[in-house]
This record gives C-alpha cells, sequence and structure tokens, in this order.
C-alpha cells in the first residue's frame, strides 16, 4: 500500500457539492488501504473575494495582515472535507500551514518552504486516519501565519510529498492532463502519459497553465513522482519524472506550447557599442517590466537593431521608458508591436536529434509564416510569429512532428 | 494613561466601512496616550455563512472541524482592521487566539477559557503597538483551535482585560447603553449610567441581551470594570461596577425586564406526596427542555397544581413528555398556555427596601392585571401575565417605581 499525497485546487473545492465528490474519491483510495494526504485550495473565487476586501481598506495592504486574512480561505476547506470524510465513516483530520509546522522564512506574501516537521501528520497516518492539510500556507519563525503567493498549494503537495517520502504526488485539476498542446487549438492534440520535469517546465513557463512552475522545480529537485489528474472524470493523467534511461522510444518533440501575451519592442539603429544592451535593458527592468525573448542582429553599419518582448500589458509602460533611452544613445527609432505572439517546440528529445529547427522553419515557410524572431535552449525552440497565423502554426508543426498519432 | 480593552461586535465590523470607522475610534484613543488591546467579532452574517457551508455537508458537523472552519470569520476582520489602522499611521498587529495564547480546554464549540499568556501583548504595548485579537477563539493543549460559543467575544475581551489588568473594558455594540427597560415598550425609558453585576445578570437572562451573560459572570469575579457603550454613536455608555458602597442614592429597582418566549404548564390535581415534583420535573430536563419558573401551590384536598414555563418553542415537546407522566402519576389535568410573559424588577436596592413587591402586586391590580404566577429572588421579582398585558404592565410599572425620571 502506498502513501499518496493528493492536492485538489479551486475549482475542485468550488462548492459543498465538488467537496462531497473529493470526499468520495479519497474515500476509494483509502479503501484501498492507501495512507492519504490530501491538500486542499480554497473554494475558487474565496481568495479574490478577500483581497477585495482589503483592497477596499488599503490599495497596498499590510503584508503580514493580508496573509493573516487569506489564509482563511483554505482553512474553510479543511474543516469542510474533514467533515464529508467522517460523515462516510473515515477518520480524518485537518490542519492549517501552522499547525501541521509548515515552516516558512518572513517573507509574507511570498514565503519559501525551510522545513516539515512530519510527527504529526505520521502519527495520524499510523492510526489511519486521512491527513488534511491547508494549501498556501505556512508558518514563520515568530509564529505568524505566511502564505506562498498565489497558487502556492501545488507547491505545499509536493513538499509534504517530499518530507514524506510519499510514493506519488497526485494534482487534481480541472484538465486530465499535459496535452500536447492546447486541444481548443488542434483539436488532434492528445494527452501525454509521460513528460519530463524539464519539459514541463518549458512547457508552463510557455503557458501551459496546468502546474505552478514553482511546485515543478521542487518536485524535480526532490525527485517527487507528481501526476496531473482531473478531478471531475477518471484516467491516469500525466505523469511527470525525471528523465528515464530506458525512455527510448520517447519522441523528438513532447510539445507545443504558445503564448499570445506579448509584445515585442525593437530600438533601431543603436550604436553597436559595449554596454548599450545593458543600457536599454536596464531602465525597463527598473520598471518592473519582465523581458521574455532578447534578440540582438549583428552589426551592419556600426549600428545594430535589438529587439525583446515583453508582457503585452506592459508593452506602454516599456515605451515611455524607452523614449527617453533612445534619445539618450542616440537611436534611429523605436518600433512597438503588440500583434505578435510566440510558439515554441519542447523536447527533451531534442537535445540528441538534428534537424529539429530546420524542420520547423521549413514547416512555417510552407505555410508562408514568415518568422520575426528565434530564441532556443536545449530542449526548446521559440520562434515570434504574427498573432494572426498562431492557430495555423500550431496545426501545422502537430502535424509535421507527428504529435497527432493516437497515444502508444 | 489607561490601559483599555475594546470589544467590537458583528454588526460595527459588518462592512469595510464600518471597520474604518472603528479604526478611526480606535485611533483617537491611541492617539489621546492610551494602550489598547481590539477584540473583534466576526462581521456579521459570516459565522451563521459559514455554518451554513458546514450544514451543507453534515447536519452534525465534527466540533473540531467546526471550529477550525468558524474561527476564520474573526481572523479576516482582525487583519483588516489592522490594515485601517496602519493606514492611519497607527501602528497595530493582529492575532488569532491561538497566537496570542488564549489557552482553553478541548471542549470544541464551547470550550473555556483556561489561561492567557500576555507576554506577546505586553511587547507590543510596550512598543506603543495597537493588538487586535480575535474574538471567540482559543487553543487547547493539542494546539486545536477552539471556540468559546456564540457570542463569546465579548467573554475574550472580558478575559484580556482581567489577564492585563486592564482599567477598563469597553464593549461595542449596537446600543448605546443598558436601559431601564425596551425603549421599543416605553418611550420614557432611560440609560442608566451604572448598573451592578448582579442586576446585570439578572436583566441579561431576562432578555435584556445587551451582554453575554458570561462575560458578565467573568468581569464580576475578576472585578473587571465593563462598560456598554455604542460603536456608532458617542456617549458615556454604562458602566457595570461592583455594588459600591458609596451609592446610597441608588435607586431601588434599576430596571425592568420582560419576556414573552414563555409557555406555562399546569398539572392539576396531582397527588401531593414527596417526590412529585421530581417525578414532574425530570423527564422534562431529561428531554432537553430548560425550565424557568417553578410555582407549586399548597395542597388543598390532598392534590396540588403543580405550575412551570419553559420557553415557547419547547411547549410543544413538553405536553408530550407530561402526557404520559400525567397518566401515571394520576393527575387530573393537563393545561399549556403559550399567551403568556414574564414581567421583572430588578434592582440591588430591593435588598434593604421592604414593600416592592406590594407596590408592584397593587400597580399591576390598579390596571386590572391579573397575576398568574410570581417568583422572586433577592433582587428580582417576576411575575407572569397575559401577553397581552406585557405594554401596559411595563409601562405603569416604569412610571410607578419612578424610573421615567430623566437621569440624575
Amino acid at each position: 500500500m502506498a502513501l499518496i499525497v493528493q492536492k485538489y485546487g479551486g475549482t475542485s473545492v468550488g462548492t459543498t457539492d465538488r467537496i462531497e465528490a473529493v470526499a468520495e474519491r479519497v474515500k476509494r483510495w483509502y479503501d484501498e488501504g492507501h495512507d492519504l494526504v490530501v491538500v486542499l485550495s480554497a473554494m475558487s473565487g474565496e481568495t479574490n473575494r478577500l483581497i477585495g476586501l482589503a483592497k477596499a481598506i488599503s490599495p497596498e495592504p499590510e503584508p503580514r495582515e493580508l496573509d493573516m486574512m487569506v489564509s482563511t480561505g483554505e482553512q474553510v476547506t479543511i474543516a469542510l472535507l474533514a467533515m464529508a470524510l467522517m460523515k462516510r465513516g473515515v477518520p480524518a483530520r485537518s490542519y492549517t500551514g501552522a499547525q501541521v509546522a509548515i515552516k516558512t522564512d518572513s517573507s509574507f506574501n511570498k514565503a519559501r518552504i525551510e522545513a516539515i516537521d512530519d510527527a504529526r501528520m505520521r502519527a495520524d497516518l499510523d492510526a489511519r486516519r486521512v491527513v488534511i492539510v491547508a494549501g498556501f500556507q505556512g508558518v514563520d519563525p515568530e509564529g505568524n501565519i505566511t502564505t506562498l503567493g498565489r497558487g502556492g498549494s501545488d507547491t505545499t503537495g509536493v513538499a509534504l510529498a517530499a518530507a514524506l517520502k510519499a510514493d506519488e504526488c497526485q494534482i487534481y485539476t480541472d484538465v486530465d492532463g499535459v496535452y500536447t498542446t492546447d486541444p481548443r487549438v488542434v483539436p488532434q492534440a492528445r494527452r501525454l502519459e509521460t513528460i519530463t520535469f524539464e519539459e514541463m517546465l518549458e512547457m508552463a513557463s510557455l503557458g501551459s497553465k496546468v502546474l505552478q512552475i514553482r511546485s515543478v522545480e521542487f518536485a524535480g529537485k526532490y525527485h517527487v513522482p507528481l501526476r496531473v489528474l482531473s478531478s471531475f472524470g477518471e484516467g491516469g493523467g500525466t505523469l511527470i519524472t525525471v528523465d528515464a534511461e530506458d525512455d527510448m522510444e520517447k519522441p523528438v518533440i513532447s510539445g507545443i506550447a504558445f503564448n499570445r501575451d506579448e509584445a515585442k519592442l525593437t530600438v533601431r539603429g543603436v550604436p553597436d557599442t559595449p554596454g548599450i544592451a545593458s543600457r536599454i535593458l536596464s531602465p525597463v527592468g527598473d520598471a518592473n517590466i519582465e523581458i521574455d525573448m532578447i534578440v540582438q542582429n549583428v552589426s551592419a553599419d556600426g549600428t545594430t537593431d535589438f529587439t525583446f518582448t515583453v508582457a503585452r500589458g506592459d508593452m506602454k509602460k516599456a515605451v515611455a521608458v524607452l523614449d527617453s533611452v533612445a534619445n539618450d544613445i542616440g537611436a534611429r527609432e523605436l518600433i512597438a508591436d503588440d500583434k505578435i505572439c510566440k510558439v515554441s517546440l519542447v523536447g527533451v528529445g531534442m537535445r540528441s536529434h538534428a534537424g529539429v529547427a530546420s524542420k520547423m522553419f521549413a514547416t512555417l515557410a510552407k505555410e508562408n509564416i514568415n518568422i520575426q524572431m528565434i530564441s532556443t535552449s536545449e530542449i526548446k525552440i521559440s520562434v515570434v510569429v504574427e498573432e494572426k497565423y498562431l492557430e495555423l502554426a500550431v496545426r501545422a508543426l502537430h502535424t509535421a512532428f507527428d504529435l497527432d498519432a493516437p497515444a502508444a
């Protein structure tokens, strides 16, 4: 019999009926003889309701007090699930982050877990009780309530699984696994049986918002087998694994991620002198604008073009910052474009297979899609294209890289 | 400068606007140089909302888990008040019952406070911070969250005042003090400047629901000066004191309480034998029906009439229980009447003044109000009359005992 950590997100516990459904699922696992630790988020909408109350008082609520308040959302759902389990004859006990001793630093609103005291959980598990833990929260050395930041319940689940050396950490969500790409764009997209941690990180950061990135990093670091599955249906979901050596048959490309939330800024005709990139990007970073891709073309006439992308909502702010910078450095022109998107191939198989890039570019060329920017990493190739080509590009690549085929 | 404990109830913190108003009031006291500990209830309606969620899961929610859940209501308001104070430049910090170490027994849903660790509060007060504490909750020896039962925030306030040896415990509510009687019945009712703990207990248990009885007992026991005042207006409220010796001018009667929530049951013609009262009342108590007044008339023909009152909602249940008992003991008849009410004169002055009872009965007789039952204690005389006479009786007595006069 296994020790399983299960984590259910906000939509999975969004109503009392859904909490009853979660109780049914937990009971099935329990009745099979497994030891269970269940991590819950707040009811969907609840955290936003609470933040709304805080913002009504103060546009910048004091961080310690904000954590004191928003941590109550999970405290409600864990109690409700405990009640629902006990009604079904399953012994259960709920704990706040402070009670179960999820010890964090004192960075309110974005605390990091430092240690977990598993004594209390072990005692309950030994007594065949289901342990229910409030996600997203912990306690600092002074006994203050902290939160791990939004979506932090995934991290709680993985951290508990690591501390307890659980056999598996199951993340229940409203999708039934990780797909080769978004099925709304490519109907032939299929669920992956497995994906590596590295691939998952690339997929997640590129917009496949199935799992919190931090929890995936955490799981990879502590070798916690992580499984994403649906809390509304059955099915094995997707197992996220370390790159197993016996995985010879793994396809070159695992999936295609894309992101519409991009805007491109080009500073044209800047003097090609050392330190120019920093003079352009530093003020952007100082304005708290996150930069995604960066491309600098080789110099032609002693000047160069410098291009980078930011989140679409940050474009206007970035333009304002760059207007003065462009003047200072004597750039010829500043061009901003928010009608773009990013499409990325992701796959650990890419490491050992040449030709992925050329096949990608050829596929896009065949569809007359012009590539505006290219950026590569060890297991990813990203291109920026005009936004209107997004669906066409993703579908053409999905077919070209044999992702349409039924699962093996 | 004084150390003041202030407690604000659910309506006083029912919206973020009202919480801002509480912050303004706290700031005024703080700016005058006082040390402040503020106890809050949950936003009005919130505790019922949470209990509703629990009941949707289980008609009898597990008590430990219910406390885990309902304790969140206060956790939200304390954080919001801390934010509102800090926005105004007043240093403040909020604490749950567990954090501030309000130690209770493990009687979930109705825990009793056993000890309070004041170290953390003292440190904050010494640093000129306002301490904000979640009412109604504590922590048991195993670290489980407990609640003190409904209305328990008053008890939290008094207990903190006792532990800190505060100069005064101020209970802010939606009335501006304790009145000689309900102003909705007697427009000339006036606010009492002071009332003794004993009188307050009689007033409260008789239906003047200004303060939780338990908190008044607590305050009396630990000699905590307790003041009831309005959170919506100004004014000194009513101070609840020990019976001061210099209070020579205290009127005989302090107030008139009344209660419509009564029903009368009479078992007629029962054999007047030892143990008969117990044979009638034990099954009623066993059915969890609380008995208020009891009267047994002197025996006439070897039989007697036995009368008692219960809450109106319990009458049918009591009749069902008594039907079989009446048969067993050979009673002649069972009469139930829910068209009655109880009117009580309360006053410590009664102890040393004869004639209160006769004046009361004469006043009622003059209005042709028939008295059905009489019951007395050291500082109280209660009568049961037909419900339709309630207003008339209270008004006539209010005038007869000089309560209409303006405050001295």
